[in-house]
């Protein structure tokens, strides 16, 4: 059968000698029983080793995962393994994330399996290791909106995303839980899976659940999958939705909370059909509870809520105070059910909610987001990466992308942790710009960033006390006095990135303790 | 700030004489008050032809459209009136389909403004002029996975698309329907609009409903649009949802239906879980009705319906008889209505529906599928594109996608039509190759593809009488007699192209009557 170039006949004003080349010989079918088409035309393959021989994993290529298993993720750590049996070298790591539980990776890049990462953050033993130099080449940290520009624009080209699925039919379509059983883990949103799976070469799915096709709705659907690998066990239930989303009695966090919600209500921003994002940490869902008698009071409704998301927001949602949920990622069982059972919970992908290079995110129409800090300084730049240690124990995650993005964006952080300093002359590394910053909470006072009159204006007229930055780093410094300076060596051991992809920071080694 | 090229950082051993080059001084938020960023920074712009400037339309570029609007689309018609109004020329037009409403294309064609035309089908009087000789370049006929092989592929590369949305919100989320409100016109899925959202390098929504942020669940997300203008009207909801749906009371169309779901029941396919894609024709929407009665009878229940969907589908889901649906386009009212409230009623884009080049569509996923034609002939070749004077009147639409993936394709159509014989010795035009037909039932007999001898078996063994498709051809001549040659002249006027992109078949200028 003849092919012809499209693109010519733009060009052809008179078809006239162009032959038919069709004739009935060519077969576009192949006849098959239908017993031979279910055994034979589905994407299953016996075996995890096979799907990468088959995907044709080679020495130095990229490859991806998500990280929306958390801690209970067993899915970086089998396919590195089975990686590394295989014998290929030099790839190039760019999950979404990484976190405690993928300590193992420290072998994989001693021996060479592993040359680079790019990833949202680095937790636990792993991270410390990459502080003290255990890379050759820097990690390069990217903040999920960064991280989606960079794969949409082609700057960084996956060549196999390996990605866990709760359910999955024998040919792709994959969720973050399973309409039609309830067996297995469940994560909810596959919102990072969603962007690797449509713009990797070839995309494997992991799962311990294979269902009937279709398997929809789906978050990832067939036509973006080559692969599919069942495994007895994808992630671990408590290690998926435990840990991260807690309700706080710190009396610390409750007051900040306490602080948080009077300073949205005194914002003209506060009004029906206002926009807001919070995290999973103890003053961000404490918030939750106080803007809520704050809602009811003021009979105020809020049009969306965005982000990774909480059984704190689905709660107020399935009261009818927030409209409808933009959900990127699933903190708790309950968030994950909601996304299964709610029809105004919608799961987005890592592009539509925070990419700077797409025609327009999520994170643009927020009119608050509430976002916690290592560190913040005098210029309200925010740490979210590195510990006062100097050591990498964090993520950038949607921090920049929000702040920049959101109408207010407010950093909750007490004054002091221990006899450590939270604000800072100068943080150890800068995540996200100042500038981008608005409104810093703490227990010891609130400080609004200069360039915000208007925030000044509408705080100062609702009677809210403020400080300056420099007020709330003078009382932490009196607190706990100067903190030893860190001690690095001259090797860049991660290189930081703004969500437009410049360099926003770089991260030395940390000098051993013996070498001080 | 300093940008710097990350794929150097795969080279980098040692970053120690790297500057780093952030400052405070660099912003990356405007500070504006709430009620700026709501004027200012949403996507909507006061016309159309200020939509079409700041797209920056250009002579000879290439703009698309989508057909959920049927006959009752003023999109098409709207745009390329305003478009030829600002004077520009040569364009490629590349729609899904164009129908009998676009008939005033024809003075765009004869005024310079389209230059060539790409699309599935064309019907009525621009059909009729083209086909008597309007265009100096052949119109170019993909089926609709054909065309979202080549627009992701790049080989049809748009440059603007112009979608119609029945709901948008003013960030650019658009749908087939409002959940916010009733307003406006529903055309329910927006499968063809997903894809060119998806590749084209602009989008403008045109939607006469816009709706909060964010708009969601969506069709068409945000992150795709760069455009949106309110217009007054954007359809006539008779044209939309009239038309191509209707249910049969004429006898042979009984008939027939009567004798499909026969042909079904006696297949080893029809099974618990089996699938099933139907038109909206009338012999299709009688054996919806037909075959409900089997399943009953058999307690045999379909896994999902493909598609184009109607009512009668959307009745069986809701009576628990088919599980899911997935809807690239929905027929009429109440399937429109369905994908609003069902949750297993999904909204699918037509890459995955049909396209040969992804990793795997749905239409592979078929058991059965039950399709029209214009004509047969006795290599089972299938014509739905020119009638019997050789005049252009139909659309490839996804015959020969479903064709080529069902287990089991099944054609229907009347012996005759009038006194024109519908199986015929060879068809006017090839669209769908015979070795991807299955079976063919008539009004006078039904026979099968020599190449599936399972399927003769196994309808033999049911008891169902078969012929062949020589003696259907003969009992068609015995009534009608042979047809008049249609007499052509050597211009090309339309390439039919497989699903592949191979040229599967010309058609040629019919001369004139008078010529004759």
């Amino acid at each position: 059968m003849q092919k012809i170039d499209m693109t010519a006949i733009q060009h052809i004003k008179d078809l006239k000698d162009v032959q038919v080349p069709f004739t009935l010989d060519h077969a576009h079918k192949e006849l098959k029983t239908c017993h031979e088409r279910e055994l034979s035309e589905n994407k299953i393959v016996p075996s995890l080793e096979e799907a990468i021989r088959q995907a044709g994993l080679q020495d130095g290529m990229t490859i991806s995962f998500h990280h929306h298993f958390r801690n209970g993720d067993y899915v970086v750590n089998m396919v590195m393994d089975t990686i590394a049996k295989m014998g290929f070298k030099d790839l190039v790591l760019a999950p979404s994330s990484l976190i405690d539980i993928h300590k193992p990776l420290i072998e994989h890049i001693r021996n060479g399996v592993i040359r680079r990462i790019e990833t949202s953050g680095i937790r636990g033993d792993l991270a410390e290791a990459i502080s003290r130099g255990l890379m050759d080449i820097p990690v390069v940290f990217r903040s999920h909106g960064g991280r989606a520009a960079v794969i949409e624009s082609g700057q960084l080209p996956i060549d196999i995303a390996f990605l866990g699925a709760p359910s999955c039919d024998p040919f792709g379509n994959a969720n973050g839980y399973s309409r039609d059983n309830d067996k297995g883990v469940i994560c909810g949103s596959m919102g990072y899976a969603k962007l690797d799976a449509q713009y990797a070469k070839k995309v494997i799915i992991l799962t311990d659940n294979i269902v009937p096709f279709p398997n929809v709705p789906f978050g990832i659907p067939e036509s973006d999958v080559d692969f599919v690998v069942e495994v007895d066990a994808i992630g671990d239930p408590n290690g998926i939705m435990g840990g991260s989303t807690r309700f706080t009695t710190n009396p610390k966090e409750l007051m900040i909370a306490q602080k948080v919600s009077e300073v949205i209500e005194a914002t003209d921003f506060f009004r029906n059909g206002f926009s807001i994002q919070m995290g999973s940490g103890g003053a961000s869902l404490a918030t939750v509870r106080f803007l809520k008698d704050k809602m009811i009071q003021h009979n105020i409704k809020a049009s969306f809520a965005l982000g990774g998301i909480t059984g704190q927001i689905v709660q107020l949602h399935e009261e009818g105070l927030i409209k409808k949920i933009l959900d990127v990622q699933s903190f708790d069982l309950v968030a994950a059910r909601s996304l299964k059972d709610n029809r105004f919970h919608q799961q987005i992908s890592a592009s539509y909610y925070a990419s700077p290079h797409n025609t327009g995110s999520a994170v643009n129409q927020l009119d608050f987001v509430i976002l916690s800090a290592l560190e913040v300084d005098t210029k309200f730049n925010i740490n979210v990466l590195t510990g006062s240690d100097g050591v990498i124990r964090g993520a950038i995650g949607g921090h920049c992308d929000t702040a920049a993005g959101a109408s207010v964006s407010i950093i909750t952080c007490p004054l002091t942790r221990g006899r450590i300093a939270t604000i800072v002359d100068k943080v150890n590394t800068v995540v996200t710009p100042g500038k981008t910053i608005d409104i810093v909470v703490t227990d010891q006072g609130v400080a609004v960033n200069p360039l915000r009159n208007d925030l000044i204006t509408m705080l100062t007229n609702a009677g809210i006390d403020l400080c300056t930055i420099e007020q709330l780093r003078e009382k932490a410094a009196r607190i706990v006095g100067d903190s030893t300076p860190i001690t690095y060596t001259d090797k860049v051991v991660g290189v930081v990135t703004y969500r437009d992809g410049s360099v926003i920071d770089l991260i030395y080694q940390v000098k051993d303790e013996e070498e001080v």
